[in-house]
């Protein structure tokens, strides 16, 4: 299609929502994604813009004239129109403030003070808000007459002289009232209220745990400053469980389909250099012991099962850790319930598989390889103690590295799988290869 | 508190808003938790049950009678109610149906027929819909004079005389409309509506990319039969995301702290056996080169270095590859790009650290362990050939084992890691130590 007939492509794409057009437009490789821009001109739908992921927006947003993005940023609710120019230059940024009419501006860089991930960038400005001694008639009759209302709102926020919260009413409440009744009365009190400065984190676990559907922003003096609807939570939650799954896995950056190779790459690099460490450490572990390897060669062949199974225990057991801290179930007050089952976990599969592969292992070395049977089977209890130790170990580290880490407020999903690697491998080879010094070969 | 103090219990929760509540539960160990419930009584409100995780939401049932059982669940929403419900075996769960009123019991039985995870188990089964000819005003009379509607709702459904969904009218712009305004004349047209059986996975998509806030739900002749709200989904994706990431680390079922420890041993101990089986096919490869590590030792010294970067930069494509493809961003027509980009991306990162440790290599063992400079040197020159080798195999493997999981209709989520790590393991002994024996022992 985008090679020639753009009256076609025009056509088709009239019919589709905004969220469609941008699916479309990131199945595009950047070429045709630029050639579409082009073809689309202004006609391209402004909602487009905030739907698209990091790197298709990039290519986007480069294909568009100035002019053209200050135009779509204005149409922007703040917060969307926020979302797209944060990833923008300094330069460009100015650029487009500079073309947009001036109420718009000035929210806009309002929004943007906010830092990256706080309450006050994925919050709406335009919010409303009625006194409480208001009834619903008069609220009805200002509603019909306002101008500048959020496109989409759910709660009627009621507030005092100076503008602090007193309560909030769901749409759904005030629209099965009479139009005499005071909105005071109505109101559930003491609703849940985010601070401007809080992190969008916290924010996804208020909306979560309380099931909001909205709520109001306030600033330092609790004013209301905007509000906050859950569809921005969605993507938040969605996010921030991406971020942590990617983290576990050492990604730290963008990694979508269109971000560039070399980013990409770069991003990568970063943790296998640290996982680099990891290995050589193990390496040397594995140094230590070379005279023993050299006498009994079944050693080399058989340690990286040990090292393999702890490091499987250790991901289990970090992997749920990692969940549970960041959906606050694992807490000071849960974490000796925690340590305790992971322990005793650790050892009932620790023993388990001792058991399999001790008994594997000398099955195997005696009978079949011909191996003289004490050997065989002191082989096979060298295997299955240095499991169990090592799967003990792995419970362990999964549980108290993430715990530690978040004690001292470092994020567990970044940097604990490689504290764990390291530790089922490094005990996973010594005390193999050390019982094995100590009971077989020496 | 839990000791003795009932009054003072009583007396604090009753401050509580009902997410406080099972968040103070799911702290509390067993013993604790019975007492609790013992001790609240018919005082803990029913609320609380759809708020509490498995684990703890089965030992507050367990601890409730009957009768009170069948209280709460009716007092819920029908998606609530079925969602405590579902866990229960099929004699308590008849047990408490029989002592619900009628009216609640048919809507609950008609709720759990359909499957777990689809639409027809998350949705609402109270509505609120207006026909079409209907206006602004009689609309808001009936809203007001209605018994049954749902506690909280964010847009009017608009239907024909057969029931079937014309269209939809958010609530923020029903408020604004004037009372004589036809509901017809509001429609968004085309809304987005939701089959009964679609899965939950699947409404979660449709929300996130839509920006929904409730979808009216119908049945398989297209008449409305409930509807979703996206407090529901927001729980959804979290789950869906956290189902995720302890696939990748191969822990299916409930793993919750609350869980009884047995129960997660047995659902961890599957995984560690089939990663056992991946292990001891490594070592195979390993034992098929066991007269060449018997003349150098430094290989078994090595070979784990190759292995791990292998499964590391495995796991990175594998994690973007999954959670690409679960937001629908990885898709037929991107396939062949994202393979693409990992291939430049793995021999980029592969060629790096061939360069990097294979130098480090020849360094390390032509000058500090004294070895021979042309042996040293060969040495460098496999571990870097192997490794650039491992690392592109391991890309490829991270991008199409999940490409290919999920072509023939399974979870790429629950396979992909051990399929990955078989290949970078296999792959990494392999090469390295055959090289080895092509170039430097034979």
């Amino acid at each position: 299609i985008d090679e020639g007939d753009a009256e076609e492509v025009r056509r088709i794409v009239a019919e589709l929502k905004p969220a469609d057009i941008a699916d479309l437009i990131e199945q595009l490789d950047e070429e045709d994604a630029r050639k579409f821009v082009a073809i689309e001109g202004t006609e391209l739908p402004f909602e487009v813009l905030p739907e698209l992921e990091d790197g298709s927006r990039d290519i986007v947003v480069d294909a568009l004239s100035t002019e053209q993005l200050a135009e779509a940023v204005s149409e922007l609710d703040t917060d969307e129109a926020a979302f797209v120019l944060e990833d923008l230059d300094e330069k460009e940024r100015a650029e487009v403030l500079a073309e947009m009419p001036i109420a718009d501006r000035l929210a806009l860089k309002a929004a943007l003070d906010y830092d990256e991930d706080t309450a006050g960038r994925i919050m709406q400005r335009d919010v409303f808000a009625a006194p409480g001694y208001w009834n619903v008639g008069q609220i009805l009759d200002r509603l019909r007459s306002v101008e500048r209302l959020p496109d989409r709102f759910y709660d009627v926020y009621v507030v005092d002289p100076s503008y602090r919260i007193i309560g909030s009413v769901p749409l759904s409440k005030f629209i099965k009232a009479k139009r005499d009744t005071v909105i005071q009365d109505l109101c559930t009190p003491d609703p849940i209220v985010i601070d401007a400065n809080m992190d969008q984190e916290e924010v996804a676990y208020l909306f979560e745990k309380y099931n909001l559907i909205s709520a109001p922003v306030v600033d330092e003096s609790k004013r209301l400053v905007g509000m906050i609807t859950v569809d921005d939570i969605v993507e938040v939650v969605r996010e921030e469980a991406d971020e942590d799954m990617l983290a576990l896995a050492g990604i730290a950056e963008d990694n979508s389909i269109n971000a560039p190779v070399i980013k990409v790459a770069r991003s990568r690099f970063v943790w296998l250099l640290v996982n680099l460490g990891t290995a050589i450490l193990a390496s040397f572990v594995i140094g230590l012991f070379d005279a023993t390897i050299e006498q009994m060669v079944a050693l080399a062949i058989l340690m990286p099962i040990v090292a393999s199974m702890g490091g499987n225990a250790g991901t289990q057991s970090m992997t749920v850790a990692v969940r549970n801290l960041s959906t606050r179930t694992l807490t000071t007050a849960t974490a000796l319930r925690a340590v305790y089952k992971e322990t005793a976990v650790s050892i009932i599969n620790g023993v388990a598989f001792a058991i399999l592969m001790g008994a594997a292992t000398a099955v195997w070395y005696g009978l079949l390889a011909g191996q003289p049977r004490s050997e065989a089977v002191a082989l096979g209890g060298v295997l299955a103690a240095s499991m169990i130790i090592n799967m003990l170990c792995a419970g362990l580290a999964g549980i108290l590295i993430p715990l530690g880490l978040s004690r001292i407020g470092q994020d567990p999903a970044v940097s604990s799988a490689v504290f764990v690697t390291t530790v089922t491998d490094v005990v996973g080879f010594f005390v193999f290869l050390g019982l094995a010094a100590v009971f077989l070969v020496g």
